[in-house]
C-alpha cells in the first residue's frame, strides 16, 4: 500500500519528510510517479484534475492539502464511497482569522478612506466610530469562520454570524438562514466564510449587496465563485459598498484585465488568507493516516451531499 | 473660578454639556471668551500658542485633551508650579492599540509588498511567516505603549520591549536603556510609542535603522520629531525598512509636497490613531476636576523634566 502526493502549489519534500519518520513503511509517491496504482490507498492533494482518482481502484482516503474541498467534490467521476478529508489545523484556522482581523480593522479604522485622500495628498481626520458600534457580520459558522468570528469579538467588536444550519458560538448573536435580512441590515464589514455549494454560488450579489448598509465593506476569504464580480464592481462604484478586501477569485491567478486590479477601492492578495505550512499541517495528516491504518474513523471527514 | 476650553480640532459643545452635569457651578468659557481672567482655576487644552497660558495668574491646573503633552511643555512661559495633566482614557489606549496591531498585521502579511504587486496586476503568493516567528518590537513602555506590547502579545506575536527606564511586563521580553541594538537586531515591525523629549527627538534616524534587520518596518503613532525624515525615505528607497505606516509628522498637516504622500511604501493617515471622542473621556476630566475641587491630588500629572 502506498500514498500518493499531488500539488501544483505545495513543495512534495517537506510532507515526504515528515510522513516518512511517523510512518516509515508507507511509500510516499509525487505524481507523475504513483508505483503500483492498484497499491495505492491514499492520496494527499490540492485541485487534482477531473478524473484523476479513477486510476487508483483500491482508494480508502482523499486528504486535502487545503481547508477547501470543492475542487475534489467537483469531479464527477469522483470514486463513491471513499471519504474526502479536509485539512483543518490550528495554523489554517489562526492564519484565517489574523487575515479577517486585519480586514475588519483596516475597515474600521478607514484605512480605505485614508488611502483614497493618500492619492490626492489630502489631510482629512475622518470621523471615528467606536469599535462598540462597528458591527461584523460572518458569514459560514463552520471550524473556520467560527474561529475568525471568537478572535473578531475578542478584538472588542460586536460579531454576527449568519449560517445556513442555527449555530449557537458564545459572544456571537447568530442569525438563522431565515434572517439574512436582519443580519445584512446590521452589518459594517461582512466576511465571507461560506463554503461553496449550489446554494451559495453567486450569493454575494446585488441584491444581497442592497440589504448592507450603505458603505458596507467586504472581506472575501472562502471562493471567488461566492461573488457575482460585475454586481461587486457596480456596488463599489455606487458607494452602496466602500470597500472589499479579496483573496479569492472565480479564475486564480487573476487574469491581468480584470478590473479588480485597478479599482481605488479594491484590494487583491493572491490567495494567501491562510498557506498551508507542511510545518505546521503535517501532524493532523499523519494522525489521520494513523487511524486508517489502525481502521479507526478518520477526522474532517466531508459530507459529500452537503460540500463541506 | 471657571475654566477654558482651547483647541482648534476638538469641538467644545460635547465637553461642555458633560462637565456642566456634573459641575453645574463651575463656568465653561470657550477660547478666545475667558470671563474674568484672574478667576481662571483650570484650562482643558489642545495645543495652546505659546505663552497664553501666562494670561491666568490663579491657574491651578492644565488639563490636556490628548495624550501627547509635549505642545504643552515646550511652551517657555507656561506657568511654574501648575500642574499638567494628561488625558490618559480607556478609549484612548484602546483606539492607539487597534492602530498598531493593524500595523503590525499589515506587514506581517505582507500587505505592504501585495499592495506594490497589485500596481503592477502581479498574482505571486510570497511566503509566509509563522506568527510565532514575527517578533514586534515596541519602544516606549508608558501607559500607551505597555497596552499596545500587551494587546500584540495576545494576537500571538512575541513582543520585545524597550524603554529608558527598565520595565516589566508579562509576555513581553523588555531590554533597558543600555541594550537598545540587541533589541532592534530582533525586531521585525518597529513600533514607536515614545514620548517626545530632548533625548528622543531624532532618535528614528539612519544609525537606528542600520541595526535593524534588512526589510524590518515601522508603525510610527508617537511623534513626528522622532524621526529623521530623510533618512527614513533613505532606508525605505535601499530596502532597509520594507514599509512604513505613519500617523505623525514634523508639521501637521503634511505639506503637499513632502515625499510621504507619494512614496510607494508609505501610508500617511492625517493624526488619527487615536481621537479623543468627548464621550468617552469626559468622565476622566471630569473625575481630576472634582478630586481638584476637593484639594485631592489629580490623576495623571506629568514630571515636566522628564517630559511625560
Amino acid at each position: 500500500m502506498s500514498l500518493v502526493f499531488y500539488s501544483n502549489t505545495d513543495a512534495p519534500e517537506p510532507w515526504r519528510e515528515a510522513i516518512r519518520a511517523a510512518l516509515p513503511s508507507l511509500p510516499f509517491h509525487v505524481w507523475p510517479q504513483t508505483g503500483d496504482p492498484a497499491a495505492v490507498r491514499y492520496t494527499l492533494v490540492w485541485k487534482p484534475p477531473a478524473g484523476w482518482h479513477g486510476r487508483f481502484p483500491h482508494l480508502q482516503a482523499i486528504l486535502s492539502l487545503g481547508a477547501g474541498v470543492d475542487a475534489i467534490l467537483a469531479d464527477p467521476q469522483l470514486p463513491p464511497g471513499v471519504p474526502v478529508l479536509r485539512l483543518l489545523d490550528a495554523g489554517l484556522s489562526r492564519q484565517m482569522a489574523e487575515y479577517a482581523a486585519y480586514g475588519v480593522l483596516h475597515f474600521h479604522r478607514r484605512m480605505h478612506e485614508y488611502a483614497l485622500q493618500q492619492r490626492e495628498r489630502r489631510w482629512e481626520p475622518l470621523a471615528p466610530t467606536a469599535t462598540g458600534d462597528f458591527a461584523v457580520g460572518v458569514m459560514g459558522l463552520g471550524v473556520l469562520g467560527g474561529e475568525a468570528a471568537r478572535h473578531i469579538a475578542a478584538m472588542g467588536y460586536p460579531v454576527l454570524g449568519w449560517s445556513r444550519t442555527p449555530k449557537r458560538i458564545p459572544g456571537v448573536k447568530c442569525y438563522d438562514a431565515d434572517d439574512l435580512d436582519r443580519f445584512l441590515a446590521h452589518t459594517a464589514v461582512l466576511v465571507n466564510f461560506l463554503p461553496l455549494t449550489q446554494a451559495t454560488t453567486g450569493m454575494l450579489d446585488a441584491r444581497l449587496f442592497a440589504k448592507l448598509p450603505q458603505g458596507a465593506c467586504l472581506v472575501n476569504l472562502a471562493r471567488g465563485a461566492h461573488v457575482v464580480d460585475a454586481d461587486l464592481v457596480a456596488a463599489l462604484d455606487s458607494g452602496q459598498i466602500g470597500g472589499a478586501l479579496l483573496d479569492v477569485f472565480h479564475d486564480e491567478p487573476l487574469s491581468r484585465d480584470h478590473p479588480y486590479w485597478r479599482h481605488p477601492r479594491v484590494i487583491v492578495t493572491p490567495h494567501v488568507a491562510a498557506v498551508t505550512l507542511a510545518s505546521e499541517a503535517a501532524a493532523q495528516v499523519i494522525a489521520n493516516l494513523q487511524r486508517l491504518e489502525r481502521g479507526e474513523p478518520p477526522l474532517g471527514a466531508v459530507d459529500r451531499a452537503a460540500g463541506y
